[in-house]
């Protein structure tokens, strides 16, 4: 029997990476899609609680719609699982595919992982996807190894707790060296507010900035993806501190 | 000399918690307020990319104001970093006081978190503070334990990539055991969506749920605060799992 796949992303259901994605794993599985309706990036992992959520049909194809969440990528997830496909067993969630890199710290203002964190708050096997680059548009490779990854997945399980952040790099396949299982890199931005002045003379700022690449090994995501390895990075939601954890019992509160 | 202590939130300048948080710390620190312009509960660890984003002078008291940013509390910290205090030495960021408990997965939906995080991803020693519920109102003990522990974190500092989430019950002072060092605990969500119907009968979703408490022991933040212990959870941004990272190094890719 074919397995059952969510897929959910942050660029919204019109996206080229979804469709792409989707594409690739209907060979195999039964695909669901539930996406928020309108691009959501760096949403983190917000969720919608002060307001209603509207959901319709959007159509991908002919005989292919997915449903489109008037919400965030969490919520979309959420709602897949809590109403849409509530009596269904789902057997992985994928998020994806991403326009654009989510490795170091990039991950926590990440829509993309914050849908397959929801997903694996939820029981369910996840995994997100992101081709890094935010112009090259050929996820074609990406979809690929979303599909070899996701087959993974589907035969080794994965620890509860524990999702796969998978960054494919934005170059044809022959350049592709293989899979590295990484950690989340140190890398930072270099971030700073632009100060301009509107039409009627009131000031404004705008985020602008640039990734400092403080890795130096490829078993960091950011130097995999610069070395043109396929990253797999194994993240979890327990943000404990152990070591801190330990450390802090001699403080005298 | 005083040190400089930066607040945020995430409930937005004019919410009582913030009031309560910076007039204790005054007391002996010059503080400084630049928080969210309006209420942004459960928005993670957004980051404004696409827009605009304007501040102003809002006056807490007479001669006392902090800057309102029309962005998330992760924007707020950032802009307060980068531009509004560029060239200021910051010895410390206090996020709070939240209505309402950031314990077990509540952590990675929280505004109030998030800034504390965005402090720790920009250097500064950080503490969230939550008063553990959305009725009760009396926020001077919550503000005189993130005094305390504020001032503990001046002396001792914290690792690197480390930051304190902390957690006050909402009970008279009396009640209140002393402080333990927690996990984040394992307490989740039997969240679901109530399918409602509009005027114009068009159905839509709202997100209903309560917490299954499923914390036994006081090691975690859950149960810590519902034994009327000030709970202080030590948590990183470095989502990596690396017992998984060992595991799936194994994996035949």
């Amino acid at each position: 029997m074919k397995p059952t796949i969510l897929i959910s992303n942050d660029d919204g259901i019109e996206a080229e990476g979804i469709y792409a994605l989707a594409s690739k794993i209907r060979k195999f599985a039964n695909v669901i899609i539930v996406a928020p309706y309108t691009q959501q990036s760096a949403v983190g992992h917000s969720i919608t609680m002060s307001n209603p959520i509207r959901v319709r049909r959007v159509y991908l194809e002919k005989n292919f719609f997915g449903y489109a969440v008037e919400g965030t990528p969490a919520d979309s997830v959420k709602l897949a699982v809590h109403t849409i496909l509530k009596n269904k067993k789902i057997d992985l969630l994928i998020s994806g595919i991403n326009q654009g890199a989510n490795t170091a710290i990039n991950i926590i203002y990440s829509g993309t992982v914050s849908a397959a964190t929801e997903g694996t708050i939820l029981g369910l096997p996840s995994i997100a996807v992101s081709l890094t680059s935010y112009t090259y548009k050929k996820f074609s490779v990406a979809a690929e190894y979303a599909s070899k990854i996701a087959k993974l997945v589907l035969k080794n399980g994965l620890p509860s707790g524990t999702l796969l952040n998978v960054n494919v790099p934005a170059v044809p396949k022959s350049k592709i060296k293989g899979i590295l299982v990484t950690k989340q890199g140190k890398s930072s931005w270099n971030d700073t507010y632009e100060k301009r002045f509107d039409p009627g003379n009131r000031e404004y700022y705008w985020l602008t900035g640039s990734m400092l690449k403080l890795d130096e090994s490829v078993e960091f995501d950011v130097k995999a993806i610069d070395s043109n390895y396929v990253s797999v990075t194994p993240i979890q939601y327990d943000l404990t501190d152990y070591n801190a954890y330990q450390k802090l019992q001699s403080w005298k509160f």
